[in-house]
């Protein structure tokens, strides 16, 4: 345990550890609460001080996700480095944890969150269910891949994508030609998947502490909207419980066998005909997990915090038989994509004033069209009223209806 | 509605307002969670950088709650001024408020949890039940009110006590003529009280916005050990329903002729013939509402923020049919007395491995003995069980039990 300098502002309360975290968006942010409960400290790595989470958190360091030299500053007496995103390259977390620094994921886990070839290459060796899939060096390798898979066929980018981006849908060989341009800017293979037909999607969330121990929340459902999350059903309604059985006993097995240390988020296809098919995988507090801060024993911002610390872990337990999280995403209404936040503050005031259940996060951000902005949790017993309720407030803060 | 100004790291996003906390304790650190989550601003006023709020809270002013200026400088832009403690003047408070700080709870409210003598007599023209009492002015009219009132007495300093500090209990006329001292240092009368024989204390937690909006958590069942809040049951055990619903009616009717903002907690004693007379008030998140953080669907830091900016107040519902609360204080023992922090967080490390369900809540504070230095909440449906182990995990980080 690396205990907090003096006059360091971290939250820490003497003795007590501190966890530095690469990234100021709103992941790192909401870790704050946790921290300041649990009373053990976050530092921030930051590229600016108006970043969501840079508003939250007393010791923050300024620089880039990309700079050697910021990474050591901020992991300097942290008991664990941990992330809001991965795009930290492989190389200085390998240079990190070769002098010293508690790298939580450790790069040898993490580059399977970072890297979508070697994230396949992985999961097939495990034998973990994965839509069929090739890494692909040219167009031509692309269209044998479509031949032979079938039509559509989804191209990704190993590295970078997120939110539906580095992500495209090529419809026949004629669209596959199309993406020469992806190769040409690719310095390695690209990612062919088949694009499965799946009933919904599903997500199984679990935390793994460096001593071993692990914990999973239910499985919930998730709903995606132009590739970013947009609602999220806790537990996953009907889903039958030898396959959540099964799904989750596959994200436990890679989260051991990848040696993830922090949150595991699986993103799943649930097909038609009862299977489960790995889609992504995060390794940190993910969207699919926001849900748990007012809907399970222990958040996935707190067990995140414990798991790195290696702390024993909490209950992952379910507090209400459902509990649904909508995303506020900025609106597309010309109205409303304005930069006016007073206009979202009076419609988060009508949210409370309609609902004094459902609860309303907030990221700190300026409104800008499509933007993650926060998220509204409900729960209850009725999945019907849950569902609405949290869909309707979150629409309403996001002003994309207006009673 | 007063927004951040730019630069400002007050967890607002643009255009949301800031609340500004006079005192940097534990109940100004915990709204640090409640207002990163709303999305809304804190900025504190604090003694020292180690704080328990200031370590937590990247806007912190320096300054004495005492000092004019200071006060001055944290309310700048506010959309409120509120408090972690009730020490600031009243004179300080009542100019500030004449210069359009919005105070909340304002001076006309918060001096009946600043002065006893004139919360006794308001809280008597309003027909609530209290112990009897008097305002005395000398040993001899204190030894008039034991007289007649029946032995022992308990003796007040009107401002200032807090934790049993300012109250001495006395057994006959002579010990109440021991007491010439607190006269001879007093500046007006002090506060003598029958001592109720109680069959156990309640407290009530309100809250009331500006607007006039109000919302009841359930009564709860507080223990105090040497006049520090020890352990809260909520709700309480067995209470009269009846009896739940006067007292509640008696803490809204308070707050609402009081013209209290933000949450109001009336400390009670129950009677064996079932009344229930108000010990104390404080206008501020209180020490028998931590329980809400975990038990309930708003926590009072929440509701607290949400009352004093006047938004909408939340719902106080119960999520289990019982949440205890016990504090973790500095032992008394000899070995753990010590400044050990690692000796804290090997405790707590314990706890969390013995029992998953529990939250551990730590203020960041240096050991010392009878410090304050955290909670423990504990929740389900088994009475017997939660109680037993939120005691017991409580005990144990504190270090008074070893196993």
């Amino acid at each position: 345990m690396s205990p907090s300098a003096p006059g360091e502002r971290t939250g820490a309360g003497p003795g007590f550890p501190v966890v530095a975290v690469v990234g100021g968006g709103q992941l790192a942010r909401m870790m704050q609460p946790a921290a300041v409960e649990l009373g053990v400290g976050l530092r921030v790595l930051a590229t600016a001080l108006d970043e969501s989470a840079a508003l939250a958190v007393p010791d923050v360091r300024l620089g880039a996700h990309t700079d050697l030299g910021a990474l050591r500053s901020v992991a300097e007496g942290a008991a664990a480095l941990t992330f809001d995103h991965e795009h930290v390259p492989t190389e200085h977390l390998r240079a990190l944890e070769a002098e010293g620094v508690p790298v939580r994921p450790g790069p040898a886990a993490l580059v399977h969150a970072q890297d979508k070839v070697v994230m396949r290459r992985r999961l097939t060796d495990l034998g973990v269910p994965c839509p069929r899939w090739a890494a692909v060096d040219d167009v031509e390798a692309l269209v044998a891949f479509g031949e032979d898979a079938g039509w559509p066929v989804v191209l990704k980018t190993p590295r970078g994508g997120y939110d539906g981006k580095g992500v495209r849908v090529l419809a026949d060989p004629g669209a596959a030609r199309g993406a020469q341009d992806w190769f040409d800017a690719a310095d390695g293979p690209l990612l062919a998947e088949e694009r499965v037909d799946f009933a919904r999607e599903l997500a199984v969330l679990v935390a793994r502490s460096p001593s071993g121990q692990v914990a999973a929340w239910p499985v919930v459902e998730t709903v995606q909207v132009d590739g970013v999350c947009s609602r999220v059903t806790a537990p996953a309604p009907g889903l039958d419980e030898d396959l959540a059985a099964e799904a989750t006993g596959a994200a436990l097995r890679v989260a051991g066998e990848l040696g993830v240390t922090g949150v595991l988020a699986v993103e799943c296809f649930e097909t038609a005909d009862g299977r489960v098919l790995v889609n992504e995988l995060a390794m940190r507090p993910h969207n699919s997990g926001h849900w748990t801060q007012d809907g399970a024993a222990t958040s996935q911002f707190e067990q995140h915090l414990r798991a790195v610390l290696d702390l024993p872990l909490g209950s992952p337990r379910a507090r209400a038989p459902w509990t649904v999280m909508v995303n506020v995403l900025g609106s597309s209404r010309p109205d409303r994509a304005a930069e006016d936040p007073a206009q979202m503050y009076r419609s988060y005031l009508h949210v409370m004033a309609r609902d004094p259940e459902v609860k309303v996060h907030l990221y700190g951000k300026g409104v800008r069209t499509g933007r993650k902005l926060g998220h509204v949790t409900a729960w209850g017993e009725d999945l019907d009223d849950v569902r609405a309720r949290a869909q309707h407030a979150a629409d309403f803060v996001a002003g994309d209806i207006d009673e």
